[in-house]
């Protein structure tokens, strides 16, 4: 059977997140149903990254195996129309080997999270930035951010349903950028790793607030970290400023 | 009764537009109603802009009338904490003289329009942008554009249900930029006029789509003008691509 990767963007408000469910909408389900459309039977398909519900993806990346030769092109058509009107979308389709894995090939993962800085509440941007209503200073962000840059054990940063073997990771880059959004001043956290811990991403943004907003010193955020206890964590922020932008493979199937 | 100015922000897709109905939900009725949770009577609001359904703004001013003497951020706040859950959010409000108007005292409006360029469907830019499934050549539409700067008729470029006295406006601005949004590339039209006739933003957009798209030659702009004729016009764009981005006044009631 042909394999084919998908680049999926997607809204994640009206799911319970990217992992199939049994009565509860999730992405992978509707993408699932959209290529039981095409050929009528059961599919798997498997993802990049198993986003909570409320995450957002720009550039999930997940797999499915077709029995009919599709035309890579008229396969995301057709994906897209029976997607319709979910807030789902296939960027793009590509075929790959037989043995390419979204999940297992991948290796390297990006997140944006994205918090709009100002008192009213969000119109436009709602659900789709955490918004704070004091002001945060980037610089002193960006020094806590330093110490969590690099190989560590991680389990400060990860939610206690982890499941993943190992709390040691490497993170290779946390930019933090003050942006003029349409809506106001937004600060663009941009996290890449190999891979992610369960709530990673949310607990470090959480954390760096507390210290944009003069509430923790900068180097507080390693003593946190070298706790390697999940209650010297700052607070966990929401989900729906979080993007999943894009995924790495050694060969980029989409290129 | 102290006079008040509100900076507004809003996205129009709940609303069939900015002027209060009798039965479908209006902002200015949105707006109109919180005030009556502050102040219980009937509350007539008079706005800069009357956008239509599905126009969003970022900067809409309205003004409003208080028996009260209100803090101006106390009243923006009482306000935002009775306009929730709607998609309704007033940036900032500010005291002004009475004889201050939001519309007649107006000297500058200023529009957005964003067009996404891609062919799968828009999932979090939905109902935000206009989305092209073809590119479209900026400089070509910046050609076009050009003729329409300046004072002109622009009968051909407004609805047959507009109720301005006069066809002649001055048209101060179009710019047309490519921009890198995070769902593709989009080109955003930016236009900047004392006033605007009905459609006339989405009447010129959807002309320069024609333009960019090779349809039109640049210089088509020029005759369809020339015309003075509805007929001459391309076709009208989607609101939702639209927003009222600021307005501009001799001076700035919220500086």
């Amino acid at each position: 059977m042909p394999r084919y990767a998908l680049l999926v963007e997607y809204d994640g408000r009206p799911f319970a997140g990217w992992q199939r469910q049994a009565d509860q909408p999730s992405v992978q389900g509707a993408i699932e149903a959209a290529l039981a459309r095409l050929e009528p039977r059961d599919h798997t398909i498997a993802a990049a990254g198993r986003t909570d519900a409320g995450v957002h993806a720009r550039g999930q990346v997940a797999q499915c195996d077709m029995a009919k030769d599709w035309d890579p092109f008229r396969l995301s058509e057709a994906l897209n129309h029976h997607l319709k009107p979910l807030p789902v979308a296939i960027r793009q389709a590509a075929r790959v080997d037989d043995d390419w894995h979204a999940r297992f090939s991948a290796v390297e993962r990006r997140y944006l999270f994205r918090l709009l800085m100002r008192r009213a509440p969000a119109t436009l941007e709602s659900g789709q930035v955490w918004r704070v209503n004091h002001p945060l200073d980037a610089d002193a962000m960006r020094a806590g951010a330093a110490h969590l840059i690099g190989l560590h054990d991680f389990t400060t940063f990860r939610s206690v349903m982890c499941q993943s073997k190992s709390p040691v990771k490497t993170l290779d880059e946390i930019t933090i950028e003050q942006v003029d959004g349409l809506g106001g001043p937004e600060i663009h956290f941009r996290l890449r790793a190999r891979s992610f811990l369960h709530n990673q991403v949310r607990s470090i943004v959480g954390t760096l607030e507390r210290v944009g907003s003069g509430a923790w010193e900068p180097d507080r955020v390693r003593t946190a970290l070298e706790a390697r206890e999940r209650s010297a964590c700052g607070p966990v922020c929401p989900p729906h400023g979080l993007s999943l932008m894009g995924v790495g493979y050694p060969d980029d199937p989409f290129a």
